[in-house]
């Protein structure tokens, strides 16, 4: 069994706002050669995610949208407010983590043949939702 | 390490609904002959969930009634009139993008002797949020 | 190819309420052996889930008020009051299907050099919706 670990980093400079990382995972596969294995992406942060959906700029601005109707930001934490209980302890990030259990911490997508065995429109973004700092996302590849 | 790789099509008669895909996730470990390792089982379309709950209909009822609350249909691109950017492309499926984040992509499920490694309850369901057409779940078996 | 399994037995005694199980999904990755793989962690239940967020109180107390607020309990049937047809089964879980749906059935971690390879504020819980019984997770890990 093979196995290769990769780290992107990325820096969203805004508050919120989605990177396809697509074509670095599709690097992190060719540099392990694994032909026929799983490949993990996830957020190494608890108010990022990492998602699988389509390249597409007004879909982009839709889950911004709806995520904020979801889970709005508040810097609060007087939940009678609309604040959060978590930003008692001095963040202002309580959205944040809900915004990201919605939109998802991982995705594990199969390789075949030695490239990622994915569907027409599929592709891997970061998603962020309390931005303006270096972040981490971690690929994770095991197989033969 | 061993590998298996098994397309399920399917086709959903309406605009959403869900299939019970367990049996055929089955078939394929068998035919793998993986007796401990890991299952993938995701949707190939960014409209599409695959997800782990009950076989009961009633709360596949809840399930469309509370997502069409979440993330009402809208055939519009207007975001104050409750459409989505998304359908300015000449798509009218923006909500099916965004009930498809909230029930997931994919399941990933241990393999133990030989069998899927469930609890009683525990059955795999391909959801759909914008049928009427052939559709396509991967199932990705590695293991030993 | 190296595989491990191990269940958590836990009961929580409330409705609703997280279980931070990262110690003993780390003891599980110890007695694997697993130096290099995955570890699948999830639910065996239909009404519950495992996710990874922060160990902070008062995220805890925000994340339960969101999904009551997501998905409000109703032991009633009938849609039009607030019930899920799910509870005319008997049960009065109908909202706990939906809850585990937005917070995730499982994680998958990756593993390297030994142990689980998490950013600084990764922690491992059990998130119950439907409580005050036994309930199971799986932890299923495969590498070498």
């Amino acid at each position: 069994m093979k196995s290769h670990r990769k780290i992107i980093t990325l820096r969203v400079p805004a508050r919120a706002g989605f990177v396809n990382i697509t074509e670095t995972v599709r690097d992190a596969v060719r540099e392990s050669g694994v032909r026929e294995g799983l490949c993990l992406v996830n957020s190494m942060h608890i108010t990022s995610s990492v998602f699988i959906n389509d390249e597409e700029s007004g879909l982009k601005q839709d889950y911004l949208r709806w995520l904020e109707r979801v889970a709005p930001f508040n810097e609060g934490s007087d939940p009678n407010k609309g604040g959060y209980r978590h930003n008692a302890t001095g963040e202002d990030n309580g959205d944040a983590h809900l915004k990201r259990q919605v939109m998802g911490r991982e995705v594990v997508v199969a390789i075949t043949a030695g490239a990622l065995d994915f569907g027409t429109w599929e592709q891997i973004f970061y998603g962020e939702f309390d931005g303006n700092r270096d972040k981490r996302v971690l690929v994770k590849i095991i197989g033969e």
